[in-house]
Order: structure tokens, then sequence, then C-alpha cells
């Protein structure tokens, strides 16, 4: 219900065929008149969705999201970009709005063309759904390779703050999520959404790795019905600040925590760099280790990993700071080298989650990073995808 | 025998226990008064041995060299140089060399203190074994978790080069070897052998990944024993430049393809890039992508993750230049992506070389990349290293 638990807010689930026995159409809608905002992928190949969707937001406040998985809609060329239109357009239809009032998201198999009737059919049935009670099957209908639906929801003074997300390949800034819809009944002028997503994005899905691969759809979308009876204020403007950011945190640390074939959630904190920009370099450089991420597979430290990440961080052109005299690092609360000596010590590696905190003693940057371990099932799912 | 191959060398490989049961150190020798140059990891965090072989270098030319396999001495602090210092010192005194002209090369686990008695006893014995006929044993000495050695040879007009490398995981600019010797006759003076070696390895150990993780203790080093007798002239000097990298690409293409759990090697062309710097950032881009060489390992395009790993290749705080529809694709000569335009054709991905050509059609820009897939093995190599 996470996407719908903000009042003013309906949603569906439907089976359109374009996943074999699954629900993949989703529709959100805002039963008043809505406010919005969306971040994208960074990635210079977007999907058709995202290009027509980009277009929308520039014209009109958005009130819906339709959203198919199965198939991404991406470098699929002109007719990409015309069944993405008539996508909108159908569904602006169906719920008396404008197309450009409708954003349209994707995710699936990149390169093959949308099956657009299915689609449409799948909206109908959406559409015919429509419900409070929706929010959960909508969180279905937009998975591809996920284990399970992710939700979450904040319940302020007052307002609400729901939000669900699909995602467990292709995890990587900029953008990672893949999809995200947030919706929230707090009161938002246009124009002021951004200013609270912006935040909240760089603090979740923008420091998540899963494998290092930043996906042409990904998409995350704040909207709000403006439904809640609250009083708008600096205080509860930072209430709702913080809800924003405590629904997308959970959400992000969800889709890594399902990354693909994860068994492990690694937690990766950087301290002591020179500052913030290569503390967040070397903590990516971490978090997209293939031997750091098969050793915690393993649940083996081989700490030496580590360092040797560290210190082939790019940055700037060259690599991040780092004297390998000053550094010290611990797993799970315990040293392995402090001040460049190592401690000679096997630290304990099992277990669901690792903390791997990393100081520089350089200065003053900080950064985290959660990301998965490497395991035989991320090989056999992405070798497997799409047979 | 390719280490030795050339004129006035020789070289041993011997078991010192540092491995289980295996050849674990490696000596290679000028008989005559040689010349040479080296290359070394970027990383931050350089080993121990790398650090001292440096300053060497500085100091006198290059004589002999000795390798020990198994542990890395990288994260070892003081006693790590030390120890590295006293490999070369006794080196140095066994074959009556100053310890400055002796260069210490180490590869294994990084963070575990060089058990330095077993390295001397090794040297003691590959010293007194020294032979023109060692080098296929020196190869074998210096190996991890390569499953086989690597070695090639280049016959010029009067002059031969030689040369052996170690390298299956770890392997990424700069440098991706990880360890290479390389030996010729042809007579260099000092200082020129850099001249030679560093765009053989621009071409070749750099321009290669199987995992994208760049290691704390790559080098390459080029000895000349000069003992050819052939006429330097420009002429004479092209040639030797052709022998050092057909040498030096033909020891990394044999890296690739040895990757830690390769089953294909990829090779990955990009053109039409504004410019090389991008075509090399998309390549590499490309080369280190998890999905492309998972669906390499499935034998399966699906190509739109290409796209995908070339939409988003870091380049200047950025990504690089790309207009998706100008792109076309291709694997194994079989177009799947025109001008932006999918042919909606199912491209040949079979066997064990696939060949894949991205070309922009931007401007002039062009490199080439090497890589391998990513299976099972991969992980399995990886999360047992040490078990």
């Amino acid at each position: 219900m996470s996407v719908t638990a903000a009042k003013g807010f309906v949603a569906a689930g439907v089976k359109a065929h374009i996943r074999k026995d699954k629900k993949d159409v989703a529709l959100v809608r805002s039963l008043a008149r809505a406010t919005g905002a969306a971040m994208w992928t960074q990635n210079r190949v977007q999907a058709a969705p995202v290009v027509v969707s980009k277009q929308h937001l520039e014209l009109a406040q958005p009130q819906a999201v339709v959203i198919n998985s199965g198939v991404a809609n991406a470098a699929t060329g002109e007719q990409g970009v015309a069944d993405a239109i008539a996508t909108a357009e159908h569904v602006a239809t169906k719920l008396g709005l404008e197309p450009a009032e409708v954003l349209v998201l994707s995710t699936g198999v990149i390169g093959a063309p949308l099956p657009l009737e299915r689609v449409l059919a799948g909206v109908d049935a959406a559409a015919a759904q429509l419900a409070a009670e929706g929010g959960t099957e909508a969180a279905e209908a937009i998975l591809t390779t996920d284990t399970h639906a992710k939700e979450a929801v904040f319940h302020g003074a007052g307002f609400t703050v729901g939000g669900m997300a699909k995602g467990s390949g292709m995890i990587h800034p900029n953008l990672a999520t893949m999809l995200a819809v947030v919706t929230t009944d707090y009161p938002l002028h246009p124009g002021e959404a951004i200013q609270f997503l912006q935040p909240a994005v760089d603090a979740s899905f923008n420091s998540i790795s899963v494998d290092g691969e930043c996906s042409t759809n990904d998409a995350v979308v704040l909207l709000s019905s403006g439904a809640a009876q609250v009083e708008r204020s600096p205080a509860a403007d930072e209430a709702f600040s913080l809800g924003v950011r405590t629904v997308c945190a959970d959400l992000a640390q969800q889709v890594v925590a399902d990354g693909e074939g994860a068994t492990l959630l690694a937690e990766i904190t950087v301290t002591g760099a020179a500052n913030a920009a290569e503390a967040r370099a070397i903590a990516q450089r971490i978090a997209t280790s293939s031997l750091v991420k098969t050793a915690l597979f393993g649940r083996d430290a081989n700490w030496g990993r580590v360092l040797a990440a560290a210190g082939s961080a790019p940055f700037n052109g060259g690599y991040a700071q780092l004297v390998p005299e000053l550094v010290s690092l611990s797993y799970n609360g315990t040293p392995v080298l402090v001040a460049g000596a190592p401690q000679n010590v096997e630290p304990p590696v099992e277990g669901g989650v690792c903390t791997i905190a990393l100081d520089l003693g350089l200065g003053e940057g900080a950064a985290e990073y959660l990301t998965s371990d490497l395991s035989y099932d991320y090989v056999r799912i992405n070798a497997e995808y799409r047979s």
C-alpha cells in the first residue's frame, strides 16, 4: 500500500502478458491536482519513455505515472518514442488528463520493441482497477529480476510519504534505482518537489551499487497530492524532507539487499579523505570492486583487496589521493590496518551484513556507500536473463 | 625459453615453499652489462617491491630481476620494504652485483607478510640453476591463479625479443599485466629502453581488462643484454619497436584469454568517437561491464547492454559523448544497430572469440580493448582464493 499510503492516491498493477504470467503494467494516479518532479538516468543512451517523460515534465505538473516491466523501450529508435507517446495519450484519455500530465516509465530488456497493444490493453485493465488498496499490486507490476516488491512508508505529523521501487541489477549512479515512485500528501507548490527529491536521491539511490551498471531507464518520481491538512512551516518542511529521505533510503537499501544474487549487504564508510568528492570516488570504487565483492561472497575479508581498490579510485583523470602510511581499515569494527600497519588479525565476516570502514587520515572528506556481494547467482541471472 | 630466447640471458624457477608445492621464485639475469627500463602500477597503494625497485632504477641499470609468487608484499608497512631490500641484497651478493642493479617483483595475497627466509632460500636455489634453458621454469614460477605459463618470442633481423608474463585476475590499467619481463639482445643505450617499452605497453597491457581491478604490484620490465651483432639504424629501431610491441601484445592477449574463469575472449573496437581519449573511455567501460561480460558468458548478445555501458563511460567528470541516433553496433560482423535503428537480428555469439564493433559516428577517435567474459569460475576462484 506504500505508493497509496498518502492521502489522495490510487494505483493498480495488472498482467498484460509482456512478462510471462506476471504483473507487468502499473498505474499510479493522484486524485487531486498534483505537483511533482522527477530525476532521470544520466546515461547518454536514454530510453524512449525517459525522453518523452522529460518533455512532459517541462509542459505540465505530473498527475499520473504508467510503468511497464519486461521491455525497456530503450535503443528502439523513432518507433520507441512513438510508442511511449501513444502510451501516455492512452492513459490521458482513460483518466481525463492531458498527455503531458502523464509520465511513462519502462524497465526490462534493452533493444526489444515495446509490445504496444499489450501495454495499452494493460492500461485499460489497470485504469479500471485503480484503488487506494492498489499500491502493493502496482509495486509488484514494476519488478524484473527482483525477488520481491519494495515498499516504504513514513508517517509524519499530519502527512505521509510512501514509495515503491524496483531494482536488482543495473544498479549504480547516476541514477541507481532503477525505478521509484514516491508519493505524499504534503502540500507542495509547483517547482518545489525537486528541492526535496534531489538531496534525498543523492544520499540514497546515488550512493548504492550492485554491479556498476548505469541503466538507460532510471527514474525517481515524487508526486504530491497536497491532500494532507498540514500547515507549511520551516519545521514542517524539515520533517517532510526527513520523510522523503527516509523513504528513499529505505527503498535504496531494499534494492541493494535484493541485488541480483546478493547474499550480503556491505556498508562502506570512507572518512578522512582529502575532500567529500574524493571520499565518494573511493567509496564507489570499493563498492564496485569485483575482487572485494567476491571475497565478501566467500565471507573472507582478504582486506588487501579493499586497499588496492581504494588506491585506484578514478578521480579527475588520475586516482583519488591516498597515502598508504596513513590509512586505517576495519571490518565489522575489527581494525585490520592502523595507520598503514597491518594488525595480523582475521576480522569476522559472517551473516548478512558487513561494515567496511576506511579512514584515510588526510582530511575531512567522508562518504557512505551500500553494495552487495558478487555471487554465482549474479552470473547465472545475467547469463540466462533472456533464455 | 622466451625470457631467455634473446642472447645473453639466463633464468631459473624453483620451489621455495611459499606456494604449496609449486614453483614460486624466479630469477632472470643478463650475463653482459644490461640496460633497461620498467613501468609500474599507478595504484596509490604500491607494494614494497615496487617502491624499492623504483628507487633502484634511479640509481643503476638493472642487471637481474627476482620474482616471488604467493605473497605480494603489499600493505606490509616498513617490514615489507625491509624484506624487499633484503631480497635484492641477497640476489646481489649471490650474483656479484650491486643491490641497486636488482629489481624485485612480488605477486600474490595483499596484506600478508613476506616469508623472507623462504624467499632467500629460493634465491639461493635459483641462482645455482641459472641457465639459458631456464626461461620456461621462470615463467612457471611467477604464476598465481593463471592456468598456464605465458611466453612470447619475436625474431627480428639479427636480434630477438622474448618475454614472460603472469596475470589472470586484477587485470586492468594502469597497469594491467600483472608482471611481465621482456628481454632482448638488441643493443640499447641507458635511457633508451623506456622509449620502446612505453608505446608497446600502452597498446597492450594498458588496453586489457579482466575484472576492472588495478593491482598494487603491476610491473613490466624490459632488459637489453646488447649481445646481438646488429647495427643500430632508424629502420632497425623500427623493427625492434615492432618486436617489443608484438611480444607485449602476444602476452597481453594470453593474459586475457587466461583471465580468471574466462571462457571467451572479446575484442572490442570503438570508432567514430569524438576523440581518441573518449574512444578509449567507452571501450574500457564496455570491457568492464558486468552485464556485457555475463551476457557473453551466456553466449547471448543482449546488445542493449553494450549500448547502455557505452552511454555511461566516465570521462572528464561526466560521460563520454555519444548520440544514440548516430550509433552503429555489430557483433562478429553482424550489424544489430545501424545509425540508431535496431536491425531486429540475433547476431551469432559462439565459440571462444567475439568481436564487438561500435561506431559512434561523431569523429575520428578510435580505440581497441581486449576483455574476457564473467563466469561462475571467476566468482569461485575469487571467493575461494585464500581458502
